[in-house]
């Protein structure tokens, strides 16, 4: 990169991409990332990027969604925060009656040990998974989806993989900082502990849910409290200092996290409120996995999170657990969790629960 | 896409990628790729891409090598394309002695029912490994790396998973062209299968040996022959005709095929010789993949056929196969088996070597 380079950069950028600001641009190019090396960077040149034809047509609509215009604007203080949460909890419950009468799944609201948390309930419970029990830790940067908008996953998974699934709707800042959310998992994990056989149990959830997942492995390790049979951890934020090489290759090609100079990761250090950001509790990539159980992981070849979910695969792997990756053409992050009618998303809830069902007893 | 920005992109491109001619990059931008949708291209700005430092040592090096200044040039001419085959199996050859030595493997010529191949022996194979045996089918476009420099990746399995290996040194254009290479390997996969039981054998290789091995289980099936235990695909070449979304969002960031206006796609080309290139036995992930053997697939986060690799990977599992994809950060198309010091080349090939060890019957 030169002086020339970046003048000329702006410019074109300012004619390309018009909704962002050259400003913006500029920040994207001194992108905090990877480790220093001492090797030089490479330009990568602009190019049109199609959406590509051979995923589904629900696919298809998903990747052809420009980012936001503001992509880059993120709230400044808890108030902000909190009203974002909530404007976006609003408009994802709106859309849960119809998925759960699709997926013919009911969802109560309870409290387990005073946190709060969802019992979601598919119609037809099959005879193998009578005894078995999901919990579920919902994404959202550690920050949005509060209380009923957390439960579309869980939905999905109920609905596809016909499990009971209890799922956590952990306090957020403002309301509470690190490690609330992680303490309130494991409080419903100790509870579940009473309600059926880790053996018969299994953890699953999307980005912050996927980092979760993880973190509450490493918790109950710690413990010495029973692990579940499975895992499923799907593009975790597993490594929030900015570090994985798809931080650069897949920036501005995700349509849904964008870039780090984005919202998901100043959500993120929004919840760790100071704390260490390398500390494997909100990077788990960093923590010990041995022992862990079998995992299934989950993403997509435009994911922001490609990077940080195969390195805990390969970390998975290189601890000797038995670890299944599984990515999906041209989706950026989570979007195998988005709409229930895309075959690309019974496809991801299919491999999980066959991966659940390999793994739980009966 | 409009035309001021084309003319503005022809001009950054220009100043910020000097190796590259601009009519180059113009044809970077017309790119043929995956299927027509309705759908508008999106516009991805330039940006500057470290050297990510998560990896090791030897990989950062292999990551930071710049695309060839003449990557869009390839052979006109069956000539020049021997030219071209010949010169760079020179190269390759010269370091072949040493990788011999630290790996302690041993390779001799030999030809199996009128096909050239090389029997590859490590020093040491152990009790497990006594009947088991792999066949090898190498990379290289089917063109590139003729004789012994096709062996390379034969030793590194030889020499970190201490099996035996035939590797096939099949016919190339402008010696022969489609199906010569695909009938050569099914001559030795026939011979083979008097020397050892299918059920202790595995095929294995790599980009047009990743795309050979699947087109072999295709024609195995077809011709009712006993098909291997394991294969192992790494990144292969399973669509030529320029489809997979990798190709678009890896163009330029892939510094090993970096992009399908390439070499690797004209190579192709050459040894269709005018064939249809969505035949199966040259995309072979158009094909019919039931029944096929437990698969492992190997592929990078940069690399162009990253898509191609997870296609296959989700084709696989469709059609009920046990496959086992791995992914590796950083990394371009085959880089995994590029430096055998690298411990990711170690880990590549003990995954392989496992996976083959779970599933081969001693």
């Amino acid at each position: 990169m030169n002086a020339t380079g970046d003048a000329a950069i702006g410019r074109i950028f300012a004619q390309v991409l018009r909704p962002v600001a050259v400003g913006g641009f500029l920040a994207l190019l001194a992108l905090p990332g990877v480790a220093q090396t001492s090797y030089p960077a490479r330009e990568i040149p602009a190019r049109t990027l199609p959406v590509p034809g051979d995923v589904s047509l629900q696919m298809q609509k998903m990747i052809a969604v420009a980012p936001r215009a503001d992509w880059e604007a993120f709230p400044q203080t808890a108030e902000e925060w909190k009203t974002l949460a909530t404007t976006g909890a609003t408009g994802a419950i709106q859309a849960l009656p119809a998925l759960r009468a699709r997926l013919h799944v009911k969802v109560e609201a309870t409290t387990i040990d005073g946190v709060r948390a969802y019992i979601v309930t598919p119609e037809e419970i099959p005879k193998e998974n009578r005894n078995r029990l999901l919990v579920h830790v919902h994404g959202g940067c550690y920050v949005l989806s509060p209380g009923e908008a957390g439960t579309a996953e869980a939905i999905l998974m109920a609905g596809f993989g016909h499990f009971k699934v209890i799922s956590v709707d952990y306090r957020m800042p403002p309301e509470a900082y690190f490690p609330a959310a992680l303490d309130d998992a494991m409080t419903v994990w100790k509870a579940a502990l009473k309600m059926a056989d880790p053996k018969k149990m299994a953890i699953f959830g999307t980005s912050a849910g996927g980092a979760l997942t993880l973190e509450m492995i490493l918790q109950a390790k710690k413990a010495g409290l029973p692990l579940p049979a499975a895992i499923a951890p799907g593009t975790p934020m597993s490594d929030v200092t900015k570090t994985g090489d798809s931080f650069q290759t897949n920036a501005l090609v995700d349509n849904v996290l964008i870039s780090t100079a984005g919202l998901c990761d100043a959500a993120a250090k929004f919840y760790a409120n100071g704390h260490d950001l390398k500390d494997p509790l909100l990077s788990p990539v960093y923590g010990d996995f041995a022992g862990f159980p079998p995992a299934i992981l989950t993403t997509g070849t435009r994911d922001l999170l490609l990077s940080n979910t195969v390195r805990v695969h390969r970390k998975l792997r290189q601890a000797g657990v038995e670890a299944s990756l599984q990515v999906y053409e041209g989706q950026s992050h989570a979007q195998y969790s988005r709409d229930d009618t895309a075959p690309e998303t019974q496809e991801a809830f299919g491999e999980i629960a066959a991966f659940f069902d390999r793994h739980l007893g009966k």
